[in-house]
């Protein structure tokens, strides 16, 4: 049985939580939260304790530990969880800044404990089986690759400003990051270069801030394989969330899922069910879209654990990703291409 | 050089007229029509004289013959051309009644000479590349054809109501009978049982006629292999004609076609295009939607005539079609499969 | 608390069990099967007790059963839950012969509890959203329904045999039965006459046994609405279950979907994933197609039970569907159309 | 009568003459070519005199002519039929030289004729219908287009050579400027600055000629409307020309048509046909894919010189295609956005 604990009894958290609760030979120990009261109502739908963070990481029984608590705080657990030696998966970021990320992941590294990265987007089974296909070699050499990522609705605008103050290009870190690393995926080889078109046209708000909402960016690999990603704030057709990947042998698309196959044909032509986008009033439309990702993204880790596979998806591809975010926030603000740093 | 002559000047005549103008190999020499002026016109929009049956028929240059006229006429005028030893393409039926039919293709089949008949949908690229892989085997042996078939229109009631009188229920003798011969096609083989369920639906008038405007008709033949149809004249949404066949090893099918690809994203879906259906003033919808159809069945016409080859739909298919359709009025009458004439 | 009991322990029994333990508000008290072993396992895996049929009965806090038991049995639990008051959701059949179906339904209709079918096909959300659509008047009076119903692979044919001893026709009772419940749901009126052409074409044994492993089926409402059924056990592309509803205002289609999203381009052309069939050597593909199904078809009849609401397929929805598979038997053995019994 | 001269008797000059022959009240007077022959041949197809320019430009019956010569033949040939007031229907480039363009736009604006200028893909069923929903404001403001263009082939490797000694880039003056004239009128705006990012990923000798046959171009517009556009020389799945326009209030695309509407179903999946690229030894792949466009759009101009309405594609579009190619030339040679050239 491998033990977890729960660092984080909020939405991602709870998530978590719950796959566990479906995979065989898995057992939640602990749930750790700064909301004492959160914490126990979690640990105790699912037979778990809640407690704190040192006697978490403490107990010789905990195998793994899924961080899924504020931004601000991942940094100190995965270094706490690294040094003792429990197995990890962490909510994107790393930490807030990249010279954090980059000193967690190598203290991470040298631990040596396995790590899982919530980069969900993997997982989704069109993105999943696209990436087999690739990796098969069915489309020969990858030369394009065309990722659109567009959100139904904004961030909410107090949280952006606030983030704006810390972290400018909040539409780059939170939305971009994801096509960043399903561009190195699918790629298979580190983009090095990076430029940013962004404007701001959904919102006078986020114009006035500095801030944009729309973006185009091309990343160019080593050996000169190129990708496009397209990013807005403003899909009012849903969540927009396709792959293309172009070889020298072929093309390969994972399209949008309507919500039923339910056509319905009139004068007016085949309307086609929308894409899945959640409730209306709600800013959980990825967690409707990628309903089928998270389990399996969960059930990878817990299966990497149990047969000693290394996670495809690591803290080390979370650190690269973030470093893209950096030469990508340097290109907008330049208004030319630029490097991304290269680590060993 | 193909010497022409096109019996008929109205709609299909004229349209066979300008196909044969972009043949190569084939003029057109003659067009005859009572209404002289009609022929004269068409004649000379193609370089053609205008002028009468006897003449056409004596003159030894004359290679083929076109029957466009009215359906009571055809059974002379394929006599007749037959007799006078010319390539005959007949738009449907080959005479009113059953019995003038089969006497007629025995007439035909005795002067041996090429025939062709005006089935135009086996020659949509669609369903002729279906038919194609069928016949390569691609799906095995056929087991079941799935055959829609829905006009956007009834025919106009005066007209219905003058052929209910000649030979009723005018629904399976002008549009099952196409997928009586598209059935036939699809089969490899004929059908030897037709059963009918019809209704009035439409039209109150179509009801107190009783005739039908709406049918599923099933087929069987000797081997067991199934065929559905099913017909209505209310088909808001446009002309939907659509082919399925299925097979021990596999599927076929062939969706209509909207207009272009256009497709419009909203919160309803994804409107794709309406169909193919003409302009909505007009009862020509198979002209649009069968638009490459006719020039390739004459194409092929003339391509036999030029190679010696047999064309593949002739004066026996439509003999067959038409048993076919006598069988259906047969069932529809009794309310029981009824047996499909067997002609040698 | 709904206190449920899981009457059979076997693939259904387990599956329903599954889905109670993930239903807010319902609590599985009991599982019965007469394998004493296989009832204590699925019992203990949800916290239940194993326990035999008048135990469970006789408790009075138990509000519900689901009878997942071999089709004998059904007859005799239906009538003792129903007598002990119990809320009952059974898998089709009622009983084993049509007499017996009909008593079965007299009696639970007198002890007024309320009743759910096990067709699941209504609640897959495409073909659910099909409904609902006809049902708000989308497209007018509805006209003609065609239902394509191929199993990827033959009933076992020891089974077979078994059957045809006892009821002849296992496509029509096992197969069809399912398109006779979607046909009466999307006609919104009975069907009044049925005609069955059926053929032994996949397996010679099921030829020289007399049965039919291929069939087209057509229905006729009293109002004159159509509807065509195509059943086969041979669709080696996959589970292909589509729906269509044609009416006086328009047509809705609920398609089959494809595994994933992922689209293949080669010079071949573009190769979509296959359907959903489930693992090549299980005969299990109906539980993969209708996955999202299941459940749902238990979270409506919990939520009937909560609400005080009807469910909307009951147990007379099996007797009548059972009533029009009698009648395809009889148009099988007649090659005739032939008439569905009436009951009040 | 409109009175028509053909200049250039090779494909493209043959192929407008064909359509000139099926638009009612146009004539085809004169058709001109260096090899005398070519053009007997072509003028006497279509009842024309072969001529030279100087006669066929004095010719004060003579309403339009028709440039379809080799490029460096256009600019004397705009200016000549500019100063004897025809109009012109010019294919592209206007002039081998940017320099050279902006002074033959200079004369022929001067002169005031009306033109016409040979960007077929505007004329595509569907990337017209497309433009019309974004003019009729179906999806709001337009805020991203995205472009896929890729051609089944590499230019002739000889040609490739002998275009960079003097213009080098032929990916971007041959296939990425069609691309531009498409952004320029789905944005409904001018790109302001450009941004490529070039590859030679298909052919070593390109790549050692420091030609690209791979390129992401990002186009900005001054209110920050962005375009993306893809080229390849090498899609073996067939021609790729797909559009999509995102903006405020939805999504419109047009997606490549499939040959025919066939689909193949077996154990792999649902293979649709390819897409449209001519014969497979053939580099005509742009006459079919775009067949219902070319004669679109001369009977566009057509219709522009008869009604007296300003054609929708003119020369100044030909200028300003040509413009935004230059920046984009730039934009490669510094790695850098390059601002597109401003004209009155």
């Amino acid at each position: 049985m491998l033990e977890f604990c729960v660092f984080g009894a909020g939405r991602m958290g709870t998530k978590h939580a719950h796959t566990l609760s479906t995979l065989p030979g898995v057992h939640l120990r602990y749930v750790v939260d700064v909301e004492a009261e959160a914490a126990r109502k979690l640990a105790a739908q699912y037979g778990a304790a809640a407690t704190d963070v040192a006697t978490a990481l403490a107990d010789r029984q905990l195998d793994a530990v899924i961080i899924a608590t504020p931004a601000l705080t991942h940094a100190a657990l995965l270094v706490a969880s690294a040094h003792a030696g429990k197995a990890i998966f962490c909510e994107k970021p790393l930490a807030a800044s990249i010279q954090e990320s980059l000193s967690v992941a190598r203290e991470v590294d040298k631990a040596g404990v396995p790590t899982g990265m919530g980069f969900m987007k993997r997982f989704e089974p069109g993105h999943y089986a696209l990436h087999e296909a690739v990796a098969a070699g069915e489309i020969g050499k990858v030369e394009m690759v065309v990722l659109t990522n567009r959100d139904p609705k904004v961030t909410i605008l107090s949280l952006l400003k606030e983030q704006h103050a810390v972290a400018p290009y909040t539409l780059l870190r939170e939305s971009s990051v994801h096509d960043f690393d399903m561009a190195r995926w699918m790629l298979g080889e580190e983009p090095v270069e990076v430029y940013v078109a962004g404007s701001a046209l959904v919102d006078a708000e986020i114009a006035a801030l500095g801030e944009i909402d729309t973006a185009m960016i091309t990343l160019k690999t080593a050996s000169g394989a190129l990708c496009h990603i397209n990013n807005s704030w403003r899909a009012v057709y849903g969540y927009d969330q396709r792959v293309e990947v172009f070889g020298s042998k072929g093309m390969l698309r994972a399209e949008n899922r309507p919500v039923t196959s339910l056509v319905r044909y009139t004068q007016q032509g085949a309307l086609h069910d929308p894409l899945h986008s959640g409730p209306p009033d709600s800013n959980e439309f990825f967690l409707y879209r990628y309903a089928e990702a998270y389990p399996q993204e969960m059930a990878h880790f817990v299966d990497a654990l149990k047969t000693g596979k290394r996670p495809m998806c690591s803290v080390e591809d979370g650190l690269r990703a973030q470093l893209i975010v950096e030469a990508a926030v340097e290109s907008l603000r330049t208004n030319r291409p630029a490097q991304v740093a290269m680590v060993a």
